[in-house]
This record gives structure tokens, sequence and C-alpha cells, in this order.
């Protein structure tokens, strides 16, 4: 195991599973670990795609909760690499496949409408200011919708996913009409919603949202997570989804 | 005050505001209140326009809040003259107009593109049987999509309310991506969510949307509402929204 320099090594919660993480180039926020609870899995067998996986970590929390194979696609070579050692320090290379690609413009053995279940973390902020692209670039490609937009991950996801299979994506709940209309543009209906809220009083601060392809109209809007009491610790009901407590 | 056969006066929860209902033609669910409670209205003067205004419960609670001008528009000519004598009985015979008309065909006295906010708390479901048909007319037409469907009722808020006007929709939460949808389509971009859960643990049974027309993409999803607490009364953050307490 070579960490290269900056990086370090992190757990996620709850599991033994480690991550390697810099945070001069990426290091996954909780958004992604509840992604990875929240989407709907096929357990024993099946196909799954993460795009934009980053450093890796919706394929790893997945590898705990079904037996699928597992794509994970990201556009950054800094990145890939990182994903690919985290995928052999976990063992999970049976499981987890790692390939560099630009989601618009995904390699041929890819295949489409193939997929049980498509993932995203996307990047969440529409624009990015020379400022932020040149003090590290890393960072505003994970960030910035520089390589793709919002619509460019249901497009994709819609076209990957398999009839009556499901696509879940995590995102600011600012972007909650969006993430609806354009998931129905593109044939996938939303079926699932739930917002993650930082403490009780304010409002969300993430979504996560799945839908089906070619699904029946009508959502379900789960109770919220709330992410820490007024202690400032973790409440008991985010507990038991973030480390699955 | 005279009550018709079946009639009875019920109190709006934390106001003096008094309600002619019937359990045979109408009665006003906490739908209409909270819907009441949630819309951003102006203050000292301007219009209102409430949709499907059934008994008219959704103005009186404006009364409270706006020296605006409301107008409640009302199909069922039943429904019009209880809530018409509602108003009488609450002195608000100023502020509140109550037109008989189906929505879709709206009088020309009522002017397009002139209300600063539309509310309105439509039928929910969308399919009814003969049967709930045959059993009790008024109920059916005030609870299904018989003389309008949600689109309608977006696409008439927005040729009613003013440019950066306001519409608020109450509705249950299976119909969001109708209404996010439909509301962006008919240039009324989604700008605030509250959803409210029967008790904390359980799905949203409702959710409140307002939009503005032709404004900036951009939603807030604000803290849920939570009815009961775990001894079955009403939680304190529901009792300040729904009582003014």
């Amino acid at each position: 195991m070579n960490l290269q320099e900056g990086e370090r090594l992190d757990f996620i919660a709850g599991t033994p599973l480690k991550v390697i993480q810099s945070s001069q180039v990426f290091s996954f926020s909780i958004d992604a670990v509840l992604l990875g609870r929240f989407v709907s899995v096929p357990i024993q067998k099946g196909k799954i795609l993460d795009l934009c996986t980053g450093n890796g970590v919706i394929p790893l929390v997945l590898t705990g909760r079904s037996k699928a194979d597992i794509v994970g696609v990201e556009i950054q070579p800094r990145l890939v690499d990182m994903a690919k050692r985290t995928v052999t320090l976990n063992d999970s290379a049976n499981e987890i496949n790692i390939v560099e690609a630009d989601i618009n413009d995904m390699p041929d053995n890819i295949q489409k409408s193939s997929f049980d279940v498509v993932t995203c973390n996307p990047p969440y902020f529409q624009t990015v200011t020379d400022e932020e692209k040149n003090k590290n670039e890393h960072l505003a490609i994970a960030r910035h919708e520089i390589y793709l937009i919002l619509e460019d991950v249901v497009r994709v996801s819609s076209q990957y996913v398999k009839q009556k299979g499901k696509v879940a994506i995590v995102h600011r709940p600012e972007r909650l009409t969006d993430i609806m209309t354009y998931m129905r543009m593109h044939r996938i209906e939303p079926k699932r919603i739930q917002f993650v809220h930082p403490i009780e009083e304010k409002d969300a601060n993430m979504v996560l949202v799945e839908g089906i392809k070619d699904g029946k109209p009508g959502v379900v809007c789960l109770r919220p997570l709330v992410v820490y009491n007024d202690k400032g610790e973790y409440t008991k009901a985010f507990r038991e989804v973030y480390e699955g407590k």
C-alpha cells in the first residue's frame, strides 16, 4: 500500500472500509455515503453504475449491501488512480471496476440499458470563477459543473439504466426542481425523496432522490434525516443510517 | 345567522373565525389552514385569488394576515352559498368576494395577470369511481379531479398571477413531481417547499409548495412540520403554525 504525498487513509463510518483521500485532490463527504445507503440495490446479483465516482466511495459503500458488479466512472486521472488503489486496498477488485471516462463520452464496453441501478453524486455548483479553477483544478472539477451539467447526469443515467431500473442522485435541495423535471424529461420517474437537515430547525442542505426508468408517477417523501441534535452530536436516526448503528 | 340542515359552525384553530361546515357537503381540513399560514402575502394591500375555495377557509385565514382584497372561486353553488354566509358571519365582506365559477372558464371581471398571490387547495385524487360519485357528489367534486386536473390549477394560477407574484399549492407529496414540472412548464418557478409528516417516523402526507411567476430557479426546503408527538398531541412546532401559538 503506497500513499502519495498529501494522501491519507480514512474509514467509512461504521465499516472496515478504508478510503484514500486528499484534501488537495478530493475527499468524500457524508453526501456520498448517504447516497450509498439510500439507494435501493439488488442484493445477490446485478450491475450498478456510479457516475462521477471520485475516489470510489459510493461503490465501496455498495459492496457492503450488494453482490452486484459495480462500475465507477471518473473523469479525473488523479482520482481514478486513487479510486483504483482504494479498491485494491479493500480487496474489492472482483466487485468494483473503476473506469476513466467522461460521462458525456462513455466507452463502448459500458453497455447502454444494462444497469439495474445508476448512482451519482455530481458536482453541485453551476458556476466557477477563474480564481477557483486556477487555485485547485481537481477540486474545481469535482465541485462545479465544468465537464458536465446536471441534465447530463440524468440523461446519461437514463441511457445506461435498464427498463424499470433505478437512478439515485444526491444534490443540494435548491436543485430539486431541476432534478425532478430533468428526470421526467428523460423518463426517470421520481419515486423516493429524502431531505437531510443539518439540525432540526434548519432548511434542508441535501436531498436524495431515487427514480425508476419508465416508472409510474407518484413519489414518496421519506421522513427527513436530521444530522445533529441540540448538543451538536449526531442524532440516533442519522447514526442508524450513516454508521449503520 | 341561519344554518341549513346538517350544517355546523367550527372555529379556525387559534382564531375567532367561524366557518360554516357540513360533513355531507364539505368541511375543511388542516391542509387549507396550513396553506393559508404558509403562503407569503402582501400585508397592507394587494389582491389575492383563491381557487377551489370550498367554504372559504383559505380567504378567511388570510384576512388575519393581510389587508389585501381576496377573491375566492368555487364551482359548486352549494359551497358558494356556504362560503358567502361564512364571509358575512365573520364581517369579512369588505375583504372577501366569493365567486361561483369554473376555474377553466373564469368570468371576465377577474383580471388576468393582476393578482399578487394565487392559492389553491385542489381536489387531490385523480380518479373517482361511479360509486363514490353517486354516493355524495359534493364530496366527490371537492376531492377528485372531476372538473379540473392539477395542471389546470397551475396553468390558471399562472394566468392570473402578476409577474413575480406568488402561487402556493397544498397537495399530497406523491404529486410533487407533477406540481414541480407543471409549475416550471407554466413559468411558476418553485421557491419554497414544506412537507408535513403525521408523526416524526412517517413519510410525509402533505406538501406545501410556493413558486414565483418567472422567478429564478432555486428552491428552499423548509424544516418539515410534524403534526403529532409520540403522546398523540400536536407538536409545539405544529401548534405555532396551525394555531399561531
